[in-house]
């Protein structure tokens, strides 16, 4: 412990999600550079000398939550259509839209999604979209942080063209982004229906070449199994199985549709899963079977998915979807209780992501990546046990403070380095080009 | 129209929620003492000279939402505990927590709730608790609209005593709430599993005799069903009916378990139905057939139910859950669209409450519930469709003015009328009490 800490964070009930479950009922945390230096009583570690104070004021100090899933600038579709069936949905209305992106729009909307995820208590995410060199780019001005890659298919992307180019694109985003401390580049074919088994080994070898994640979006439908079936006759996770695809630094998306064998196969490779429960609501996919994957030792994090099917990006909304939805689904009220989904939404998701070394959790030695929610609402009154609330009461407008890396993003309500009327203007004037079109 | 009006909300997107459905893109509404005395145009309505001027500066002006369905009080428990087997929640958490009840405490839990509704843009609910004089004279002092009615079954009740006692009472609230123009008294048994069919029949004798709405929770899980099925040999829904309580003026609450026959009853008499998503899953209750019921043409509102089984009042994140909760479970991703949640949630709660003479939507000669959207946030950027976002995307911390019946309750945030701190200090030391028991 230093003597002067950089940031000091102190006055609140301090849920470190470390391994031991730690709850400091009265404390608070040093910050100094970009690691956490100190975590512990508000009278010892509280009494440190600081440059720069935060007064939980009795609310929660936590660490920042990890998305697991989204595509950032998919903002720029939030409401464009709703309540429709998947394929009119996709070819009338997502895809013509998409269309019309190019690097500025992508950049602009993920900066407008960067805005909402900070100002939700949102500390880092995974990001799979187009023009991905700009999503980069945008998170690094944001300060956030984030897993972004470019997304692979068999048909030519309006972005880098045909595949080749899209391996090329993205080896040249794992070079220009190698050991940055905030953005973390990962190899992304879209899902077994999308990319020929030629593209998901080579995009493999690509991540396990360079040491980099691998996301992919997998068995999200029953269509996509009974597609995979016809063509591979195996399940979409039975066909990567046989392709060597799955392994520990995969990350599988919504993983809805599941049999016994596929979570034996995601198990015993250590893949881990980024559950989406909005997203799948919503597009009427179904419920994943979450429940039976935790009771197996899967690990799960949370993800929102894009804004056109969601429409936030709300993690605190999602936990609170993800604790109810499988009760509902398992007629069982015990399930998927307030301290798992918590762990999902934080750790487990870091650890999904390959990135629980250095986030996840308040513990000494991490960065500093951490939120404060204030309690001193009405519909967080009273308070007796804090993860309830976390899960079942709070809102991401609740967070009054977001530190990334170190660094004060938000405090009371306000971003403190981003010019939200500019993002906000950008994003109206890109929708109406959309609306017009 | 007249010339000066007491209170004009311009500059807005205004939903209606009339007949027509109709939405004014750049739209104003101006009210005279209770009621709504012009609707149009930001240019035409918008010019009228006004003593108080609400400007929603491009947001959503729409009828405050109405929560079908909730036991105010039950704030003081938020959280005490949560993901148990019913029986354990009930037994061992929340009916010790009720024992140390009484009026005062009753009253200090539904101010919270109040406050807590009002800044969520809630201007009008029904209440089933004990010691409703205490609710009802809170609700008052808050300025809320609302249906209360003490919760009758056939035990002792710690207000009342024995149900001869609990007709009493009711009749006396009716009595003395008769012609108020914010509370409404109801006549409330139970359940059909906590209610004799004498009790249910005097009830509902009471309910008609005084002309005042029925309310009950109905066919809420399976135990229910199986236990009425096996004293009476038949469902709750067909008991009810054997009984003679099936009416316009009955409010089923919850009705999760139901089959054809039960819905046609429910049907046949008119009967209108709260629908609960985020109660009913938190505590594995199940799916209620909510789709099934609108295609046959039944009213439904919405509710939140109590703080101990959601843990919230927010009706934004309970549009979210009935519009998401019913694709997944019937995998349509058509079902429950946005403009449908919406309605449940202002005009057809307004109509499930027999109130839709007087609230739940913004037409001319209604009394003034209102609440204003503050759509200039990241999270609500861009906007397409004003009804997606409310569904979708907007929480109860994004509205920005309630009033009701004519009265600015909230603005920029603020309670006008509630001393907030006090409230809120108030159910922290009975919380302490319920916590040190």
């Amino acid at each position: 412990m230093t003597s002067t800490a950089d940031l000091l964070i102190t006055n609140g009930i301090v849920m470190t999600m470390d391994p031991h479950g730690r709850i400091i009922e009265n404390g608070a945390v040093a910050v100094c550079g970009e690691i956490i230096a100190a975590v512990g009583s508000a009278t010892e570690v509280g009494s440190m000398a600081a440059k720069e104070t935060i007064d939980a004021a009795g609310g929660i100090i936590m660490p920042g939550l990890v998305n697991t899933h989204t595509h950032a600038a998919m903002t720029l579709f939030r409401g464009l259509a709703d309540d429709l069936p998947l394929v009119t949905w996709l070819n009338e209305h997502i895809f013509p839209a998409e269309a019309l992106l190019d690097e500025g729009k992508v950049h602009a909307g993920t900066l407008l999604g960067c805005a909402e995820m900070i100002l939700s208590g949102t500390t880092c995410f995974c990001d799979m979209y187009l023009f991905e060199a700009a999503v980069a780019r945008a998170v690094k001005a944001a300060g956030m942080r984030a897993v972004v890659g470019e997304v692979l298919y068999d048909f030519p992307s309006p972005n880098y063209g045909p595949i080749r180019k899209g391996f090329d694109y993205t080896r040249q985003l794992i070079n220009d982004w190698h050991n940055d401390p905030l953005v973390t580049i990962a190899v992304e074919p879209h899902s077994p229906y999308l990319c020929a088994p030629d593209l998901l080994t080579e995009a493999a070898d690509i991540a396990r070449e360079h040491r980099v994640p691998l996301v992919i979006h997998l068995s999200e439908t029953l269509k996509e199994v009974h597609d995979i079936q016809k063509k591979y006759g195996t399940t979409p996770v039975g066909h990567l199985a046989n392709l060597g695809v799955l392994g520990a630094d995969l990350l599988a998306c919504h993983c809805v549709m599941l049999n016994d064998t596929d979570m034996e196969l995601l198990l015993q490779h250590d893949v881990k899963v980024s559950h989406n429960p909005e997203s799948n609501m919503k597009l009427a996919s179904g419920v994943s079977p979450v429940a039976d994957l935790l009771d197996r030792g899967v690990c799960i994090g949370l993800g929102t998915d894009g804004c056109s099917s969601n429409n936030n990006l709300d993690m605190f909304a999602e936990m609170d979807m993800a604790a109810k939805l499988h009760k509902a689904s398992r007629l069982d009220p015990t399930v998927m209780n307030a301290a798992t989904v918590l762990r999902m939404a934080t750790i487990d998701g870091a650890r999904a992501l390959g990135l629980d070394g250095i986030t996840g959790s308040i513990e000494t030695g991490k960065r500093a990546d951490i939120i404060v929610i204030d309690t001193r609402k009405p519909h967080l009154t009273p308070m007796y046990h804090p993860a309830s609330h976390l899960v079942y009461a709070v809102g991401g407008s609740d967070v009054c403070a977001t530190v990334i890396n170190g660094r004060v993003l938000m405090k009371d309500r306000r971003l403190m380095h981003m010019d939200l009327e500019k993002i906000m203007a950008d994003a109206w004037q890109i929708a109406e080009s959309i609306r017009g079109h």
